[in-house]
C-alpha cells in the first residue's frame, strides 16, 4: 500500500505490527524498534523523496564509505506522551540544527527541515502505538545519516542515506554510577570533531571505557587532551559540579557537544536562582573541593537519563565519595525538566512541540 | 559450487566474470573490485567459518553500530606482478599486525592470522588475474571489520564482519600537490585514535581537506592539535622533510599512524647512508629552512602513491615554493622501493612475500 502524504513522503505500511511481540515493562534501551523507519537518499546533489516504509535491513556496497572513512551522523531526541494521551517533542529544533552543524563538519549534505521535522512526525503519527503513556516511558528518535556512496578513495561520497528510527524506552536507570576522571585517553582533539554528533566520537571512547569498568568505574569524565587539566564531559554526556551552591560546566567548545540537555539545565538553573558559572573546570579544583567537603554533587546530562547522579570519582590512585544531599540540585533540576516534558509543569520556554495523530 | 579451500574457507565462485568490461587503462583508484571478496562473521565470541564469494551488497540492519558509533577499521595494502608473472605481497605482517593494533583500539576483536593472510592469499589466487603486470600497476587490497551488531546504545558490538576486497590500480600519479600546514583543525588527540587506521580518522579530515582544496591547496599537513608547532602528516600520508641532506619525520607516537611506507623509508634511507631524524618536527625550523632554502623536498608517504613529493606549501600568509632537486630523495627511495615491490632489486629485508597462485 502506497500514498502520499502532505509533505510528499511516500509510505508504505507494514501489513503487520510486531507491537504484541514487544514486552515494554522489560525493554532494553535502544534494542527495539517500531513498526516503520523513514528513509531519504541524497543523490546527484539533491534529496530525492522520503520514503516511509516497514523497518527492514537494506542492502549496501561493502566499498560504501561509511565503511571505510566514519562519514557518519546521527541525533537523539525523544517523543513523551502526556496524561491526556497527547504526543510531544522536547526542543527537536535544536537537535535539527545540530545535526546540519554535524553534517558540515562531516563534509555531508544538510537535511532539509521538512524532511527531518515534518518527515519524523510523520513517522510518529504512523508509529504513535509505541509511544507508550507514564512518566518515564518515551519513544526514542534516532535520525541518521551515512555514506552509501562506494569507493575505497579517501574522500567524501557523493551519495548520502538519511533515515529516522524509533525505538521505545522506558525511564532509564543506569545504575549507580562512578566515573574515572582521564588522565590518558582522551575523546577529542582541538580543532577536531568532538562538538559534532558524530559516529567516530563513540567507537573511539569503547576501548578506554572498557579499561574503566575494569577498574570499577562505570564512565570516564574526558579531560581535555592536551593538559588533562579540564573536566570536559562524563561518559556521552554532558557533566556538571556542584561547588557549594554554584554549578559548574565547561563551554561548548569545538571539543565538546552542545547538549540540549545541558542548555536547558543552564536556563532552568538560572531561573531557578541557582547561581551557574559556565567556563573551564580544573580538575584540580574538583579535587580540592571534594577534599574540604564543598563539591556536593556531579551529574551527567543527556537525552537518554535526562540527569544522570554521579556517586563517586577516582582521579588517580584515589576516590572520592561525594555525600547525599538532602536537596539535590540534581534531582530538583531533573524533576522540572521531566515536568516540561511530559506536560505536568508550565512550559514558559515552549520547549515543547507537539505531534499532530490524526 | 561451494569447495573447501586448505585453510577451511568456503568458496562460492562467480558463475561470470566482469573483467572483461574493465578498461584497465583508465582506472580510478578505490572504484573497480574485482569479482569476489571475502567475508567472514564474528559472533556469539568467535569468528565463523570465513566465505570467498561474488562481490556483491550485503544486507545490514539500519541499527548496527558501524553506522551509529563508527567501530571500524581497515588496512590498504597491494599485490604487484613480477616480470615473471609471479604475485607479489610488500610486508603484509606489518598490516596484519596493525590491523588488530587498531581493532584493540576500538574495542573490536582481534582476527585470526589464517582469517587475514591465508584467507587473503586464498582470494589473490581465485581473482589473480585482476592483478596487471607492468611496473604502476598493482592490486589494491582492502581488508576491513565493521560492527554489525543491532541497537542503538552506545557500547560496543557483539557481532563484527570482516571483509577484503580488491581493487586494481593504476600507478599513482595525484598531479601537483600543494600542502597547507593547519593552524587550526587538526586529524587526532592525544590519548585518541590518531595511531589506529580507524575509519572515525578519515571522515573527519573531509572537511578541513574541502577549506584547504578552495585555498589552492590539494592536502593538509597536519599539526599536533594542543600546539600546531609540530609537523605530524601529511594528508593521509606520513611526511617527511629533507633539510640540507637530513630527513626529518615525526616519530609514530599515538597520534600518528605507524605506516608501511614510512618505516621502510627509514630504513632504506639509513641503509644509503642518509641522515634521517625520527623526532618531533617543529613548524618554526622549517619555516626557518625553507627561507633560508635549506629545506629541499617535502614528501608523503603511504601505499597509495609509495611516496607523493610536495612542490610547495603554505603557512599562515604565506606561500614556500621548493626548488627541483636534481638529486630528490623521494625519486630515489620511492625507486628503490618499488624495485623491491615489483622484484627488480634484491630485497635483503625479506619484505616481499610471493603469492601462491596455483
Amino acid at each position: 500500500m502506497s500514498e502520499n502524504a502532505p509533505i510528499d513522503i511516500e509510505v508504505i505500511l507494514s501489513p503487520t505490527s510486531k507491537i504484541n511481540q514487544v514486552d515494554f515493562e522489560s525493554i532494553t534501551f535502544g534494542s527495539t524498534f517500531s513498526d516503520h523507519m523513514l528513509q531519504c537518499d541524497f543523490r546527484n546533489g539533491s534529496w530525492e523523496k522520503p520514503i516511509i516504509k516497514p523497518y527492514e535491513p537494506f542492502l549496501i556496497d561493502p566499498s560504501a564509505k561509511v565503511f571505510h572513512y566514519g562519514q557518519a551522523i546521527f541525533e537523539g531526541l525523544k517523543a513523551y506522551r502526556d496524561a491526556h494521551d497527547k504526543l510531544w517533542l522536547f526542543r527537536p529544533d535544536q537537535n535539527y540544527d545540530r545535526f546540519n552543524k554535524s553534517a558540515i563538519r562531516m563534509a555531508m549534505p544538510e537535511v532539509p527541515r521538512e524532511i527531518f521535522l515534518d518527515g519524523l512526525k510523520e513517522l510518529l503519527k504512523i508509529d504513535q502505538q509505541w509511544a507508550k503513556g507514564g512518566v518515564g516511558n518515551s519513544l526514542y528518535i534516532r535520525p541518521f545519516m551515512i555514506a552509501i556512496g562506494s569507493g575505497v578513495i579517501a574522500a567524501p561520497s557523493t551519495q548520502y542515506r538519511f533515515m529516522i528510527l524509533l525505538s521505545p524506552a522506558r525511564s532509564y536507570y543506569s545504575g549507580t554510577v562512578k566515573v574515572i576522571v582521564s588522565e590518558y585517553y582522551s575523546r577529542a582533539a582541538n580543532g577536531g570533531i568532538g562538538a559534532a554528533k558524530a559516529a567516530a566520537n563513540y567507537g573511539a571512547q569503547f576501548y578506554p571505557t572498557k579499561l574503566a569498568n575494569e577498574k570499577g568505574y562505570q564512565q570516564i569524565i574526558w579531560t581535555d587532551d592536551a593538559t588533562h587539566g579540564f573536566m570536559e564531559e562524563s561518559g556521552t554526556m554532558n557533566v556538571f559540579f556542584r561547588v557549594n551552591d554554584t554549578l559548574l560546566t565547561a563551554p561548548a567548545t569545538e571539543r565538546i557537544l552542545d547538549g540540549v540537555t545541558r542548555k536547558s539545565i543552564i536556563q532552568l538553573a538560572t531561573d531557578n536562582g541557582m547561581k551557574i558559572e559556565v567556563r573551564p573546570v580544573a580538575v584540580a579544583e574538583i579535587i580540592e573541593a571534594a577534599k574540604t567537603g564543598e563539591l556536593k554533587e556531579i551529574f551527567g546530562a543527556g537525552t537518554a537519563a535526562v540527569i544522570n547522579p554521579i556517586v563517586g570519582f577516582g582521579y588517580r590512585d584515589d576516590y572520592y565519595e561525594l555525600p547525599e544531599q538532602a536537596d539535590s540540585f540534581a534531582l530538583k533540576l531533573k524533576s522540572q525538566i521531566i515536568d516540561i516534558q511530559y506536560k505536568n509543569a508550565e512550559d514558559p520556554y515552549n520547549w515543547t512541540v507537539e505531534v499532530p495523530l490524526t
